[in-house]
């Protein structure tokens, strides 16, 4: 189906393998308007990981009154976590309720998300950031005795709808708080798609600086203005070997005028495979998973890779 | 309309101003559906003008029967011409009879259009890449003669769809037979958007190697594969200070099977303006004038920027 393409030729400077954290069936569900059957969930994680993607982040225990596109949580992990044992299943947890529900079913990978704005932690928390801290300290540390794999997701690292611009102090602070309690990993969130890539490396310059590991580091970049790929080149070339994307750009409507626009797990791969780097994924399968949940959701994948190799495939 | 956005983070080892090349009144209402009146063609080339492009690419002396989009050059030509004096309007010729047409009504900027491969030789000109210099020897000569800049676009730099993967070397051989002609600039063309960044960094270390100075050439991806953007930042971080875009993303339909995918101005300016670079454009102007232009085409823009700012806007 993708006929020998890309093309590979590698680039001086850059990592030899990337781990791609696929987010479509979280993030990129809970952004959709339609609330997809707890079975299409669950084949469409099985068909992700079929297609090599080693890290699917599956659902969110938060209330469901908050999300109510992930309020299947419970029926929805048991069903895929059986099923993959090679693949890591992160799930979102806001407290240490979340938390007991997903210890309960089993769950490995946990993650919580805190911000590096005082603005949008009140708006997405109700907390100031210390205190959105403090909350999330004894979630890191009961999940790390349970012995979880603990990912801390950072919003507004680099712009912010109410206060603009983010001082990268702001974000170092924040990290460095994160790994302090225990998480084993960042997600560093554009959340509103603002940056550009000298701001992704002297934020990724700054939290080295910060004694903040490069490879406990990921990137989540969103493609509001249609940065998100070359943001993400600008990481790779600083040492950055974890991404975030969305299959088939799941989460980010082009018709809506509230699209966010997840960067596109196949246009990442499409340029991670086109310069030499690994990540275990079959782009063909990856694709025609993206074009199957874009029939399901009934409307075309954003991605433009899924809709020129699906063009070709016709 | 843009609220200081984007926030300028400089990077190093990239130009400090960057000339856009603008192509939205040639390259992208030759690829839309819609044949536009030439009053709003004139119009859309006066507000890019006034949105602080200084190269709008403005229309093709070919046959009428090729290019029905573009059979009104003769009328538009003297309607925008004298219009703004610093301002650069290239036209395309493919043989003496267009440039006769050209110099006539007082073109100063001609361009020529060569590929790399056979396959799209044959398949745009009816020619062998040889044959297809030869025609254009002439062409340059006269032009040269007669005062103006002369600028050669080369297709398929990077793939072909007939041939493939296309070899740095034949890529290199023509560029030097088009500069040999007399050609000012090259665009190297990435027709089929199938380029990654390692290749862009590879055909330009070849093409310096055989010879031709960075300064002369300029770059002109398409985002079939959403990679247009990062190919970018691949070619400025080789030295590359000429790139082409087209206004709003014109030329790629999103919603046709058919889309090439220009890459949008309003992106590039996003990513250009975040790095510090300077390219005297009003991105408030510019987007204003794409979705003016949109709505002329009864669409939304495929601009991810046009369509955030646009929201915003409201």
């Amino acid at each position: 189906m993708t006929d020998g393409l890309p093309m590979r030729v590698p680039a001086a400077g850059l990592p030899a393998r990337v781990r791609i954290h696929e987010v479509g069936p979280r993030d990129g569900l809970q952004n959709e308007q339609a609330v997809v059957p707890v079975e299409v969930k669950a084949e469409f994680i099985r068909r992700l990981a079929a297609a090599g993607l080693t890290t699917v982040e599956a659902t969110s225990f938060v209330h469901p009154r908050w999300v109510p596109q992930l309020a299947d949580a419970e029926r929805l992990f048991p069903e895929v976590s059986g099923l993959a044992p090679d693949v890591r299943l992160p799930v979102l947890v806001p407290n240490e309720r979340g938390l007991d529900r997903a210890l309960a079913l089993g769950a490995r990978d946990i993650a919580v998300f805190a911000s590096a704005t005082e603005s949008f932690a009140k708006a997405n928390l109700n907390r100031t950031v210390d205190e959105a801290l403090a909350m999330f300290a004894p979630v890191v540390a009961r999940a790390k005795d349970a012995g979880a794999h603990v990912r801390g997701y950072l919003s507004m690292c680099f712009g912010d709808p109410w206060e603009g611009p983010v001082a990268l102090d702001d974000v170092v602070r924040v990290c460095r708080a994160l790994a302090d309690l225990g998480c084993d990993e960042l997600s560093l969130g554009d959340t509103v798609g603002v940056a550009t890539p000298g701001h992704v490396a002297a934020l990724l310059t700054a939290l080295t600086d910060g004694g903040l590991p490069v490879d406990r580091l990921g990137v989540h970049f969103h493609d509001t203005y249609g940065q998100a790929l070359s943001n993400t080149l600008a990481a790779l070339q600083h040492g950055v070997t974890t991404v975030d994307a969305s299959a088939g750009g799941l989460g980010g409507c082009p018709y809506a005028k509230s699209a966010t626009g997840n960067l596109a797990t196949e246009d990442l791969v499409w340029m991670l495979h086109g310069l030499g780097i690994e990540t275990g994924v079959d782009l063909g399968r990856l694709t025609a998973t993206s074009a199957w949940m874009a029939d399901r959701l009934g409307r075309p994948s954003p991605s433009r890779t899924v809709r020129a190799l699906s063009h070709k495939e016709q």
